[in-house]
């Protein structure tokens, strides 16, 4: 770390208690690693207290005024005086801060507040299937979000407040641009496919009758996770209902994973698409640990290293040459007979629903697409939230082409509005681009088919760190794509991409 | 907690600081027990860093001017003004107060770093059996253990200083009384056993032809811990090196064990004495989560709860009879023409040994003997600490009859005196005695036999809770000891019980 700094006091003063802020950060990820894989019941009580008072010390810290001092320090920061990666701490601190530093204690206690009721009665609405019952706590969340939307500020849409704090850089309007050049080409594709001869939702393999026992899935899955060579003397693999990546330390990055036993698939794309997190994180220059340029730079950017390894690499023709033949093996009952191109057609089989988190490729932009719209709607007051349920009909409708029964299945479905994370969904979508752009340009520098085909994966992990990992937080995401690709983020990868995969798979014209 | 305070400002106000050293220290607990059950070999520096980084916070805490203006409020805390449980409360805190007000910073850091090269030393002169490579560290190491003891201030004996901060209230002469009593006639018993006709140190149960397949002693061990009423629902049993019990949380205890193939003993036992501590730590009384009346009182009382359910009951011919069905049927192989009185004789196999850890209840109290003559005689420098391999093996020789023919398997075969902790050892002993005690309390008013015999060891339990667990911190060992079986600590109990079971299972006259 000392190298990369020019020892400008002001600065190591800061970064000694932007130390402190980012220890107590990590302790919290291990207590709430441990809430979501370890807790006993009776403990959650008990464990959210501890937690909270960490997020207490935290947000002291970052409301000390010596800090502040220390961060409006102008005079110090000039281009004369600091490295790039001074300026880039400096900047991520002052973005961070902006929350802290603009939303005031009471509107942060009373979000707080309103949030958690809020999501627990969604979590009962949605088991009922009551939006009527949800409405109420959800028009607070909004009015809430926008209050906090103010006081963070903006250019020109108060969204543009909300979306920057997962997404530092991108606004309402690159939002617009991007979902106006995706949506209606990828609904057409869905036509065209759901039109096609192929055309198939189900496989017998995972209808049910085949069993792929739960220990064989583990021990598949870590198969792949060496395979992509995750870093497992700093790491782990577990289980929770839901699967996460946490930082718990520069050198304690973990995964875990969940286990169907109908259905070998979704813990082997959970598997690629955690790992793909905690790679990104474990090849973070390690001179960052503990300062503001430490982990992945934004949520899209994650999100596309995550993708990349589930979607570029796992449900990719090469992949499942390389795999087919240990599927085989560890599935003998279920897959004795299976080609590898029964496999791949198995990992891409499209299927317009209403579940998001259970969408192919092709579809699940444009359930991202369809939230983007509602959730910068309702930020501008443009819409109503009693009419969600119906616009979310008439836009599912539009945009897949099918139409949930129930409000469950529809507006209830995601916890994300619950929990107030207005501005988060487009990041999804974000990763999604992101990983085709990035796959174009890795596939111009190293042989990606033949390496892949022959589960030889670590040529692409030295360039993913190269590129992006080790750079941490040090370039936004913009800053980024630009330097990795040469250009700036281009909705058109990604449509070619889909294009050229399905076309094949579908026989399309 | 509020029914239990008079509304004593001051105290409430103490409290709330206090409140807080607890909750950091449960969520360091939380790092420590993942540390030792789940952390990948390369995060072990950070999480020490994060570790130490709590300690501090915890440490400014106690140093902390407002708190200890609260602290000294002296004229506060008259008898007319605060409850009992208040008293309590200020006693323990400035009984724990004592080491971080009296012993200087510097003197601290120089410990702590002192005994870290120390343990590593230690480690590897016990690996190659050098003791003189480790005599320069152990120096050092109680010549500032010295230092601790004048800083923290004694009556008759600096050990006096060292003994009270895991015992309170216990000194020198205690432990001389008490190590004078039962070291020669426990020698004298040992003599007599191993000239019994029934002699014998092993059983061909366990001397490795027969295995005990580790998944079926976990699932044993689960039903034993079940059986001595440990909630899990607050509470889990996992694997570590070194079975321990840790204190997350008021609702989460969890214990550890760990198995060994050849030998099933090991893992029912770890799971009884880890268990016992557990069933302490989750019957203190709710109220005092979070206060200094929480926990444990001492590590002596912690360890006659441990020691209880390991020895008084796990030990006994009526728990025997209880299990010898069910380990029939766990291990049908190994153990299937087994009688109860085969498995309470391989329970209680006598064979003075070298090794602390291994050794049987009628041995093990003659190894603390010689530790804390040594360790006193340490402190007050009346030994020379190169003298120490032989002090040890004329002790070993006096004491148990064997000597042996290492130092590994001597001088350098405990952790302690590396990490400083002298005055520790002889907490060891007092569980022994005190659970020794309670047990003759405790069958005047229940019928232990009966209900052990059946496995219905909730009777147990309650009376533990009622007259032990409930209280946590409030009373000191002393007290506690005479509130529970009327009369102060006396060694004849525990002299009575070994004598009475030993005479018996080794035909003694």
């Amino acid at each position: 770390l000392i190298s990369m700094l020019k020892k400008n006091q002001t600065i190591v003063n800061l970064l000694e208690k932007y130390r402190e802020m980012s220890l107590l950060g990590k302790i919290n990820a291990i207590l709430q690693w441990d809430m979501n894989v370890n807790l006993p019941p009776k403990a959650a009580e008990g464990r959210v207290q501890q937690s909270a008072y960490l997020t207490e010390l935290i947000t002291q810290k970052w409301l000390d005024s010596e800090f502040r001092k220390l961060v409006e320090a102008e005079e110090s920061y000039g281009p004369e005086t600091v490295t790039k990666e001074e300026t880039a701490m400096i900047r991520n601190i002052r973005h961070a801060g902006k929350f802290y530093w603009n939303v005031p204690m009471k509107l942060i206690i009373d979000f707080s507040e309103v949030t958690s009721r809020a999501f627990m009665v969604w979590q009962k609405a949605k088991a009922e299937n009551r939006y009527a019952d949800f409405l109420p706590h959800l028009r607070k969340v909004i009015t809430l979000s926008r209050e906090i939307a103010e006081k963070l500020g903006y250019k020109d849409n108060p969204y543009d407040a909300l979306l920057d704090l997962y997404e530092p850089g991108f606004t309402t309007a690159d939002c617009r641009t991007i979902f106006g050049t995706i949506q209606p080409e990828l609904s057409k594709i869905i036509k065209k496919i759901k039109d096609s001869r192929d055309y198939k939702t189900e496989s017998p393999l995972t209808d049910g009758k085949n069993k792929y026992p739960i220990e064989t899935q583990k021990e598949f899955a870590d198969l792949v996770i060496r395979k992509m060579n995750y870093d497992l003397e700093a790491g782990r693999m577990d289980i929770s209902s839901h699967p996460f990546t946490e930082t718990l330390g520069h050198f304690d990055i973990r995964i875990t994973n969940r286990y169907k036993e109908s259905d070998f698939r979704e813990s082997l794309m959970g598997a690629m698409h955690e790992t793909g997190h905690a790679l990104y994180e474990q090849g973070v220059a390690e001179g960052y640990d503990g300062t503001p340029l430490d982990g992945g730079v934004s949520l899209g950017i994650h999100e596309s290293q995550s993708r990349f390894w589930e979607n570029q690499i796992g449900r990719s023709f090469d992949f499942s040459k390389f795999i087919t033949p240990h599927l085989k093996k560890y599935y003998p009952t279920g897959l004795k007979n299976i080609a590898d191109t029964d496999i791949y057609r198995l990992m891409n089989l499209v299927k317009p629903s209403f579940i998001r988190t259970e969408a192919d490729e092709v579809t699940y932009n444009l359930h991202i697409a369809l939230r983007f719209e509602i959730e910068e709607s309702l930020i501008n007051g443009r819409s109503n939230a009693k009419d969600l349920p119906e616009i979310w009909r008439q836009k599912m409708k539009e945009y897949i082409g099918v139409v949930p029964k129930t409000d469950r299945e529809g507006i209830l479905q995601d916890v994300h509005w619950s929990n107030g994370m207005f501005g988060y969904f487009p990041t999804y979508t974000l990763g999604n681009l992101y990983a085709a752009q990035f796959t174009k340009r890795m596939r111009s520098e190293i042989e990606l088919e033949k390496n892949v085909e022959k589960g030889e994966l670590k040529p692409i992990l030295i360039w993913l760190r190269k590129n992006i990992h080790q750079y941490g937080s040090l370039y936004w995401p913009k800053e980024l794509v630009k330097k990795v690709t040469g250009e700036e983020l281009n909705p058109k990868y990604f449509l070619e991409y889909i294009k050229s995969k399905y076309s094949k798979i579908y026989s399309l014209k």
